[in-house]
């Protein structure tokens, strides 16, 4: 029920690319979504009283549309001690970890006597989106809030959408715990145009984070430019590489947990070893026997899944450079031997004890990550998505002196005279001279 | 011929928003644009060279499509000595700035005993689209390539059309300063998908980046997923922060320099003295008689301008936070205090001797910027745009006993069974237990 593959066979590289191949699949709600934002826009509030009393059969009123402090504090003592708990720990880390990537601005005096440099500040205000229903994970809500609180963002606006009036207890515990009072029950194409343009009861933001069903990621492409947004995730993926001493049946729990997401995610194995890939297969039978998301893991084990027999772990490395894969498990004797050799990957777990699942929740980094080979030309969540940069420079007339002429002679040569007239302003108070 | 606005009058607001709002005209090319774009992907360089054909009105072969090094060599020879050193001059300092913005890896280890980190890495291969014609400006191949190059990407591959064969001699000696020799003459939305998908002649990249004309711009949407792009620019603009010390002479050429670009640039300017405001108004229409591009810059400023009158400089900074522009010049006595009150520019440029211009050129930080507000939640062009991150995980079994059980909490709280027994396998060799 898994593919093998052996990368001394010919058509290795044509299966490895069929494999890579996009495993989203694309829904085209350009036109039902561009027609909510452009009512939420003319509308505003009345819009999303309308549009949540029809997709989420829940009425709400002005007045309702926000969750109100009492609900969240009564959500939260729903909440059990074992699992506030363990949403503490996991915030706590997570906020050590996003404090450990804060930049520090930049300034320095040139050699021409340039003062020049670069101060990073905080975004004003972030949207955070957080499905509904079966999809509403609170450590979503913690590894997209956090990174904003810990850049410093002001406002952080919540949406989630309430199906039947149903709100999921601990997304706002975690909600809570990471700072966040201001959660509005709303959802969908609906939710993200109020975060971007304003209603009467929501303030716009400049940024809008988290996950979301085909419409809310198709209004995020829409109200981009307007305001930022994150990149739309694809269905999660992990390749592992495993050595000759590795146990089989830790490897296949490892990727029946990737798979268990979604029909669509995807598990990798890459081995030196054809015992171990044989063992793992059988592991991934035995492991499926019991668990409840059997039928999701063993689809995606089937249509995406694939155990790769590798020359040798350099070759494996250069597989998971190919693949570029969102998750990366180095389970190997000397892992940080073989993570010398990665280029690509959204976020490595180094050793046998360290399971992609333990950076979904409380290992510290976060798990909104690049998916289907983006790794390549982009990153995962950080502080980073939440801080912009300003450059500066400040000159004195000596100085001007110094570097002003080399860029009067370009902006000529660029038929801009206009820069250069700006530009010999400083250097001579003879306006003729300043004309030529 | 330019407005003025004053704050204190009713309507400030209004008026504000109104010249704030978009200035960019769209063109709608997405059908030409995806029909091109299918078209390389199926044909390859034939592709390439019928379009060329068509659009530039130039046979180039599969021979002839690259740029060849005699070719870049002759094109240097005939660039003057003056020119050559103010490229040079530019691209030193241009190079000396974004090193110092080289972020440094992070790694440690924490009370419960895992070491995490996480390691920036260059892309492989960056795209660069260079604009034939007028708009082929060699200060942006210095500003786009020399980020990539100090980041550390092993390839830059530049794409720049030449309608009826014409190439800038100016254009080819910054790509040789910047160390960038592999140059197709081919534009337009089939550079830019050629850049994406890889054709015979033309390797893919990872990331495109550069400016374009409204079917590279679109065509850089499209490919977006399948790589990385920078954000698209919309028209330049500066907003001016001076006060009664001024003058008016230099603030008026700096308004014209940003005018000169484009019929849709912007050139603010906000004082608390309505003497420096009419000064400036009256040396607008003096400097605009003699200027080259005078009914650009007078059509930019007569449709997008505006001197607005404030109470007082922090109403000023507020108002620069309001407008979040590309370019920020802040004339005043004390520069740095009005810059602290500063939360949304793209580049600031403090006090009397620095203009905008000389940032365009030589003063080191990017020229390329965010515009039409998007400051506000993004930065201009940097060594960040061509590195990624990779975070990592490493777990000793002690590690993993004290943080595994809260991640299995979290686990099952979200009904992903497969996610607690990954975890578990690591607190106990006892399969029943793992199971449970």
């Amino acid at each position: 029920m898994i593919r093998r593959l052996h990368t001394a066979e010919p058509g290795f590289a044509a299966a490895l690319a069929a494999l890579a191949s996009d495993r989203a699949s694309a829904t085209d709600v350009a036109a039902p979504v561009a027609a909510i934002i452009a009512r939420v826009r003319a509308e505003g509030d009345a819009a999303l009283i309308d549009l949540t009393r029809r997709y989420d059969r829940f009425p709400i009123t002005p007045e309702t549309l926000r969750v109100s402090a009492a609900e969240i504090d009564a959500a939260c003592a729903r909440v059990g001690a074992e699992q506030l708990e363990a949403i503490d720990l996991a915030a706590t880390r997570i906020e050590a970890f996003h404090r450990a990537q804060l930049p520090r601005d930049i300034g320095f005096t040139d050699a021409a006597g340039a003062r020049l440099g670069l101060r990073w500040g905080p975004l004003d205000a972030v949207g955070l989106y957080v499905p509904g229903g079966k999809a509403s994970y609170p450590s979503s809500v913690l590894m997209n809030a956090i990174p904003a609180r810990v850049a410093g963002v002001g406002r952080i606006a919540m949406c989630v959408p309430t199906p039947d009036g149903q709100m999921n207890d601990l997304v706002l515990a975690a909600a809570w715990r990471a700072g966040v009072a201001e959660i509005y029950r709303v959802g969908g194409a609906q939710a993200v145009a109020a975060l971007a343009y304003g209603t009467e009861a929501i303030a716009p933001v400049d940024r809008i984070v988290g996950p979301g069903n085909a419409f809310v990621a198709e209004a995020k492409r829409q109200v981009f430019g307007q305001v930022g947004i994150d990149s739309i995730a694809g269905p999660s993926e992990v390749l592992i590489i495993a050595d000759a001493g590795q146990d089989p049946w830790r490897v296949a729990l490892d990727m029946i947990a990737q798979a268990e997401h979604d029909e669509a995610a995807q598990s990798l194995l890459v081995t030196d070893d054809a015992a171990l890939a044989e063992a793992v297969a059988a592991e991934l039978a035995r492991a499926l026997e019991t668990l409840p998301r059997a039928s999701i893991a063993a689809a995606s084990l089937a249509a995406h899944g694939a155990i790769i027999i590798a020359r040798d772990l350099d070759e494996a490395a250069e597989i998971a450079n190919r693949v570029a894969p969102e998750h990366l498990q180095v389970m190997t004797a000397d892992p940080d031997a073989v993570f010398a050799r990665i280029r690509h990957a959204g976020a490595a777990f180094l050793g046998a004890d360290a399971p992609t699942a333990i950076g979904d929740y409380v290992a510290g980094p976060n798990h909104v990550l690049p998916t289907g080979g983006t790794a390549r030309f982009s990153s995962g969540l950080s502080v980073f998505d939440f801080l912009k940069r300003t450059t500066f420079v400040a000159l004195d007339p000596a100085a001007m002196a110094s570097i002003g002429p080399a860029a009067a002679t370009l902006a000529v040569a660029e038929s801009l005279d206009g820069h250069a007239r700006s530009i010999r302003a400083r250097l001579t108070r003879n306006r003729a001279e300043n004309l030529t």
